[in-house]
């Protein structure tokens, strides 16, 4: 199918797949999640065929400059897609038991800087803001439906997000860092 | 789950579920597809729970004042939400041997108009521009993967296209019609 290669990443568990954008007149076809691509949510058996298996779809909107963090999952696996607007996301490796614990990678999400499918495994904290003028329209196809006790939070001038060496009032790096 | 109930429509199989829109400070969630949802594209079972059962799921970015119609599917069901901007969708049925052949039926899709999870069934004709000064962004969450040799299109000035009793020179229709 499509020319898409997963790509690796400076934290364990995170992966991004570039996909493809298709020009037509009256406005583009975005790619978002196939069966046969190399990063989906899960899979499931029907008439013989592989479909996609997925928990929940949802849109989040962040408003410009609005900066949307930290959260990380226990059971949940986000799978997000920024048909409009550009992402500038965040992501801290909180596991202790992990060999990129401590690690920070930042993207830049959008069809305007790197338009992709970006997984983020439980346990990796993230945060999120809108870049330039424009709201930045999240599309998470995640692997399970959404469950208010499942997802922890802690606000950036909290004790736990302080923690976290990333400041949201310096300005947004430039470029995918490790 | 949700407060939310499928509508009736003018036209066999199209069927339209509002959906919840919740403001949050930096931006809202928008609703698009939960398992316990009355309308989904499947289901299938994991770990003894019900997760959703898609084809494929892409963006269509429509531009301002652009017109994409016709086209219909004989295999693939659509199940569109519009995250941002506004679409003007028309639907005409034209299953000989449907108890509805022959209607029209209009939606306006959006945050601003009725937000809503819409379901196109195969046989059905659609088209759709985007109203106001902002593209609007569809995301289809369809039972199948897209395929390119199954869908047929029709452009509205082909003898098919004007055989459809719906003018897309004139103003979009301000509501819903049977």
């Amino acid at each position: 199918m499509e020319d898409v290669t997963l790509e690796a990443s400076a934290i364990k568990g995170v992966e991004y797949l570039p996909l493809r954008m298709i020009d037509t007149p009256g406005g583009a076809v975005l790619h978002m999640l196939r069966p046969g691509m190399p990063l989906v949510p899960g899979l499931c058996e029907k008439d013989g065929k592989d479909l996609l298996c997925v928990g929940e779809i949802y849109f989040s909107e962040v408003l410009p400059g609005a900066v949307k963090a930290w959260k990380r999952h226990t059971e949940q696996t986000q799978f997000f897609a920024v048909p409009s607007g550009t992402l500038g996301i965040a992501l801290y490796d909180g596991r202790a038991s992990s060999e990129t614990y401590g690690k920070v990678q930042t993207f830049r999400l959008g069809r305007k800087a790197l338009y992709a499918l970006l997984r983020i495994p439980c346990g990796v904290w993230y945060g999120f803001t809108a870049l330039g003028s424009e709201p930045a329209i999240i599309c998470n196809a995640a692997d399970k439906p959404h469950d208010p006790n499942e997802g922890i939070k802690a606000a950036p001038d909290s004790p736990e997000g302080q923690s976290i060496p990333f400041d949201w009032k310096a300005p947004f790096p430039e470029s995918v860092t490790g």
